[in-house]
């Protein structure tokens, strides 16, 4: 039979690995698609460069819309990123009849419920196995692998940059400036890290995980995401002398009102394997009502891991290309007729434990008073540190203040807000509370 | 759509759980199916018990022959188990056409490849995610997530009732007949725990995976085995001193003059997550050369689990069941025609680090004869370690004995064989030496 021709759209770094992956296994991919499986043509900005990598079997040029119009090639991958031009382009290709494959969460998270629709229009696929945690098969997983189970919840290390910073923080005991500054330098994180250290890129992650665990459209506009920006090195100090870990982590959870959707530093315990999740690797936790708690752990990043995904997201599409669409399985996990409107809910519905960090006046009563503002609000105290009382003002003398950590049990978020509120009120209470989230994940 | 109408053979754990879940979740799978999935039909030995938990709505007879010759039925779930009468049933089931689900590994294992030709010739599936790792979806993380790859290797803790025992060992410090007591009374171990503590069950899984990882008909009469109740629990205690734990590992590995195939009692670093699954879980890392090592981790066995994987796959076969074959993915994830006749290794060839204990008379120049084997072997050492003289005879007074330990660096086994034989010749080493293998895993 034929190879498969596949119009590659886009030669960085995802690009540029899955032409190398599918060039060098390109035998034992055809023993197992039954078909090969070629690059013919590659739309990029700098030909020449293109020319160098790809050689001269493969028609290259900078025209992006003429290599989705082009009437030989079966499938498109898209590996330019951003939500505009490519946009654009997957929304042409599928309109053309082609397949795409993709590795571009904030496209899917964003505009997924158009890129669906329009490719269950034309009847053809929309592979996106590269755009969760890379070369990890969580998509598969979550889409085929769990499909017995009513999934209760997921909770990911889904960003590699902001797992490697916590990570240094952790170890070395450093600052988060200075822990960002060492991933810049190792390439760990890039010169703008913005949409991964504030949460975006592990929010859009966990968007699209949401939508197939629950059969839920696409709702990026309703997730909580708060980054680690904010994280000091004490808090991560503290939480390791409660025994806890913390992660960024995208969280979503079917509760009773509504489905929770949520990225935020967490407090987590240190014994759990995903505690155990060191540098920029990626894992996701993801319990289902038959087979429990399931883990999947892999590199999220980097040329051929992610390749490794858009490369198998080549080998389902190539063998069900021709088949009839019913034969497929919908892109969302449940049939497009078959969604859920169950709605996500706000952060202050949400249910979690909290860590809370208080500064407070070293006088008798002060404990006594923040633990009544928090019975009289129903919440219940886990664990509690106090801190021996050594600080000095800026005079170097001892400035009667000390640190109480709490942990509390599992509890709505707006109880615990109104609880700080009324803590922070207290005159011998003398800064802000610093609140994080925990999970037992259990 | 009418509902795709499945026999089930057997209502024991698996069985019954499968019937649960199905029942249970029944709305979330038609949901992703797209069409509902029904037991209909029963068969077992007991027809009182399983009518009072079938219910009225499905038959239930005592003749497996048939319902397996029901041309009512689509699909036969085989959990008979055994590879004696469910061989007959399945391959009854898959010559009358219909699609076989199976969680028996046994079966797979030695009879794979007849069955795998039966349903082909029939032009129908068989299924079999349950039959390694029970929830966990490794099955189809090799053969459709992990295409991309050239698969390396694979080391699995694929069987949950060692790894009880083992986790006992250490944490309690107990030796190999009590823990097995342990997990008897706690029911992680059968009555006859043969065929898991001697290391068949898992030999079943890791022959398994070797096919679909790597191209090749399953050879499980050609897998090492070696199992754990020749343990002592001074080893576990030295390993960990040395950092490092024992875990039964499943190994498949591609090396360069065959593939090695093995279970055994692993030495594993303490800091790898493979080392920190504990108790009955179990898990499977996978090496690829694209994605680099991937981690699979969640429960291996237990009804709900075990039903996970059984639904799932019932999905797979309800979406394909009516599609090409050339649409579905092979049974051992390479097309038939392309498998590969690449040979298993003996133990003799397989390369591995090795972990030596020797009893040997606190006498001068002992480790100097010792090292010096080894160093004519070309064996290198790794770490060394010699337990201070304190041990005692019959009488009370000390033995003059000490324990040596050594890892060496990566080796060829027939080397370190030759090199045991020699320094077990020597007068100054009192007892035979005993071996354990050691893998970094990286």
């Amino acid at each position: 039979m034929e190879p498969i021709k596949v119009g590659l759209l886009g030669l960085g770094t995802v690009g540029s690995g899955t032409f190398k992956v599918l060039n060098r296994n390109q035998e034992e991919i055809r023993r197992r698609a039954g078909r090969g499986i070629e690059i013919t043509r590659i739309a990029v900005r700098n030909v020449a460069r293109a020319r160098a990598i790809a050689g001269n079997a493969v028609e290259v040029g900078n025209d992006p819309f003429a290599l989705v119009d082009d009437p030989a090639l079966d499938i498109i991958v898209e590996t330019v990123g951003g939500t505009g031009l490519a946009r654009e382009l997957v929304l042409r290709a599928l309109r053309n009849g082609k397949h795409v494959v993709t590795a571009n969460k904030a496209l899917l998270a964003l505009h997924g419920t158009e890129i669906f629709e329009a490719a269950s229009a034309s009847g053809v696929m929309v592979a996106f196995e590269a755009a969760v945690a890379g070369g990890i098969p969580i998509i598969k997983a979550l889409r085929e692998g769990l499909t017995a189970n009513r999934i209760e919840w997921i909770a990911g290390i889904i960003n590699g940059t902001t797992n490697f910073i916590l990570s240094e923080m952790r170890e070395r005991g450093v600052d988060f400036a200075t822990a960002l500054a060492d991933a810049q330098r190792l390439g760990y994180a890039e010169a703008d890290p913005t949409f991964d250290i504030e949460g975006v890129d592990a929010a859009h992650k966990v968007t699209i995980m949401s939508a197939i665990a629950f059969g839920v459209p696409m709702q990026f506009e309703h997730a909580y995401i708060e980054g680690i920006s904010g994280l000091h090195a004490v808090d991560i100090k503290y939480a390791e002398e409660l025994g806890y870990r913390i992660k960024l982590l995208g969280i979503a959870r079917r509760a009773e009102q509504g489905i929770e959707l949520r990225v935020h530093p967490t407090l987590i315990p240190s014994k759990r394997l995903l505690a155990n999740v060191e540098g920029a690797m990626n894992a996701v936790l993801v319990h289902g009502d038959a087979v429990g708690a399931t883990l999947y752990y892999g590199k999220g990043a980097g040329a051929e891991p992610t390749a490794s995904a858009v490369v198998a997201d080549l080998v389902d599409v190539t063998r069900l290309h021709t088949a009839d669409p019913e034969h497929r399985v919908p892109h969302l996990a449940f049939q497009p007729d078959s969604l859920s409107s169950t709605p996500i809910l706000p952060i202050t519905e949400v249910h979690s434990g909290y860590y809370l960090r208080l500064r407070v006046a070293d006088v008798t009563g002060v404990l006594a008073d923040i633990t009544k503002i928090l019975a009289q609000g129903g919440i219940s105290i886990d664990a509690l540190l106090q801190k021996e009382s050594h600080t000095v003002n800026q005079q170097g003398r001892p400035d009667g203040e000390t640190d109480i950590i709490l942990i509390t049990h599992v509890t709505v978020e707006k109880n615990i807000n109104a609880a700080i509120t009324q803590i922070e009120a207290l005159s011998t209470v003398v800064s802000t509370v610093v609140k994080l989230r925990m999970e037992a994940l259990s």
